[in-house]
């Protein structure tokens, strides 16, 4: 079933990164994909199902290292403090791709069906935390909320990583974004 | 342009969400939709663009409501107390309407294309709240965090509401669950 590429995967994701950003992920086949990385379309089929998946293709392994480390860090400090340890490790994980990442979530926020996509995972991921939260014998809805909240920071962090100027560290927006939420919260008195 | 139908738009509604419920919406057409509302598929294209509309048709008048609200709000108290506020509007906009809800919530978890349009609306939600928690002098990350929390507690309200038996008060639920965020927001100890 044909010969080995070296680094066939890594290719053809740069290669339809690149496509995506230049002429929009619409006009761009995975022909082009398959020609830009100087492989063959089967080569892409062999890697991926469709061209919308190469932008996701690394979600399942983000969603995994997220909720892994809520729930190993579920088993010595409260859930606020568990979801802190969770931003951290992906922080981690999405240190020194920022220009990689800027550039897909470009491409997602032009394109209505990939924003749609991108949020399902999301909601993935909250579903996802919940079910871990419970499992360490969170009671619901607090599972189901501090998920959320976790989603939250998460993408607010997110948002502002990618918009700042220069090197900026994702872990400490991460943090910073959980004490905003947590001043939030306590900054009401309660109107009903 | 055809002749005037009494109450086309709801019946149409009612006939979509029954087919959609009955047979599945994949494979329910706009001929049966107006079919069984007794009308044409002239009249379901003179109020919806396709047979996906029928579901969301509301999404802007919940939104407004929402939005509306918290912006009122927030000229007298603190953002989470504004969303409170508006949390309490909608959920008198839904008042009485639980089975209907339900039905067409029923509908929309079937089928991943209808679930990611209902993150987008949500998303959309969000984005508006942060905006206007901007213009009333909350910065950033403090307005989308807010926001983001906002429609946190209205999801897992809703999904309480939607679940719980008999009679049951959407607005007590969302309070409760502002509260259960508040409490887990509150719960950590700060591990970094």
């Amino acid at each position: 079933m044909g010969r080995w590429e070296p680094n066939a995967r890594g290719r053809l994701a740069t290669a339809a990164l690149e496509l995506y950003s230049e002429r929009g992920y619409e006009q761009t086949t995975v022909t082009e994909i398959a020609k830009r990385a100087g492989l063959t379309e089967r080569t892409f089929f062999n890697h991926y199902a469709d061209k919308r998946e190469v932008l996701f293709a690394t979600s399942g392994e983000f969603q995994e290292l997220f909720v892994r480390s809520v729930s190993d860090a579920l088993k010595s400090v409260a859930p606020i403090d568990a979801l802190a340890v969770g931003l951290d490790a992906i922080s981690g994980m999405l240190t020194g791709q920022r220009d990689c990442v800027r550039a897909r979530q470009a491409v997602i926020m032009a394109n209505p069906e990939l924003q749609e996509r991108d949020l399902l995972k999301l909601a993935s991921i909250s579903a996802t935390l919940a079910d871990a939260l419970r499992r360490h014998g969170v009671t619901e809805p607090a599972a189901s909320l501090a998920a959320e909240a976790g989603v939250a920071v998460f993408k607010v962090g997110f948002e502002r990583w990618l918009a700042a100027d220069g090197e900026c560290e994702m872990s400490r927006l991460m943090r910073e974004s959980l004490d905003e939420l947590k001043a939030v919260t306590a900054g009401g008195q309660g109107v009903f």
